[in-house]
């Protein structure tokens, strides 16, 4: 019986992948994607059947997954990161989940960017997407002080975008009125792949024109301190 | 010059550990780590100089490591999940920063249950430890106040243990104040590696005593629904 694998790819560098994922693509012989995703792994998907699209396509891809699962070839849908997380894995599900499927668990974003900055996440964290494209602002608002509110460690998804270029900068003015502008920041661009770039900073300092939509920022707890050049959220332990 | 990996090793098993993970545990002389993580890495860490205690000693380990860095061994130190998600990059990089370390980042238990489950994470969500052998309790309800205030998805970790047999009740009662006792709960015990076992229930009905520490236990938000056998936290995408 063919298999639709909804798999998270981590940065799109192999090393960053698990090895479930990438055997999972080495087996299909379908790949979908969007365009820029299927860029970071075409050396894996060469002599494959790809079907990749544009922004905005999401809803198409993943039925032509389920309709090529049907058609009986095994087939891949990539998100970059976690699918399960901002990804494929919930619209594919919301399609058709009376077919034979696995999600393939990745290393998402926020772990990635945390992984370059030393050690910011370690204590109660949450992710909170910027975009307002399938989200009312309002709601993203609403996040966005509970998260400071629970004094989380804060992830930004998809933080600034040609079409939402001032959602970073009103989240930010925003996590302003509640935490301290010295609270460490971390930016990183591209983690885990070519053109990796790290900032570590504060709230106050944010330099928003760095950011785009291939960025995660992290924003520290009440606790979290810059050592040297490194971002770290102690858990308390006794040292 | 010898270095030190803080390698997040997902489940356990090979198959959710990143090509980078599994790189860096087969090019290290030395590894240490919880016992319990060392057993589910057995077979890879057969030839090499293994350190591993039990809970409590963790500063000890990360102490440990960081000196065999500074003899000349390469060195990994182990965590489940992501290390730097309650694992050991915070506290090594507390104890010393100033060696050549790389975080390895890795797939965290969220993640690993998630996929168990469908897709239950999708939209913004958030992590809160309800182990408060580090953290006040406090600061535990704190958080999980503001995590549905915010309508999070909330992925509990630490869920129980034999020390904290009744945490899981308190935040789940805790919950149900302020969430609906319909909305959807995953819990996955041993995700990704031998011994799965995956229920999906409602909040009003979590049996307690099936969970344990390596339990990850997925509370959906207001919009998250069972269909079929699976969570699905929609992200809103018209289809």
């Amino acid at each position: 019986m063919s298999k639709l694998y909804i798999v998270g790819i981590g940065s799109g560098n192999v090393k960053t992948m698990t090895m479930r994922a990438l055997e999972c693509i080495k087996s299909s012989r379908v790949v979908v994607g969007y365009d820029g995703y299927i860029e970071l792994i075409k050396d894996l998907v060469k002599d494959k059947i790809v079907i990749s699209s544009g922004m905005g396509q999401e809803v198409k891809r993943c039925r032509i997954a389920v309709e090529k699962v049907k058609e009986g070839y095994d087939t891949c849908i990539v998100s970059s990161g976690d699918a399960g997380l901002y990804g494929m894995a919930g619209l594919v599900l919301e399609i058709e989940n009376r077919i034979n499927f696995e999600v393939v668990p990745g290393v998402s974003a926020v772990f990635l960017a945390a992984s370059c900055l030393g050690a910011p996440l370690m204590d109660d964290m949450c992710t909170v997407s910027l975009s307002d494209h399938l989200i009312p602002w309002e709601v993203v608002k609403k996040r966005l002080v509970a998260a400071v509110q629970g004094d989380f460690v804060i992830a930004l998804y998809n933080p600034r975008s040609h079409l939402r270029p001032y959602n970073l900068e009103k989240a930010v003015q925003l996590l302003l009125s509640y935490r301290d502008k010295n609270t460490p920041v971390g930016i990183v661009k591209n983690a885990g792949r070519k053109g990796e770039r790290v900032i570590i900073t504060t709230l106050g300092k944010v330099e928003y024109e760095v950011v785009d939509m291939m960025t995660t920022v992290i924003v520290g707890n009440s606790r979290t301190y810059i050592k040297d050049n490194t971002i770290i959220t102690p858990r308390g332990y006794p040292i």
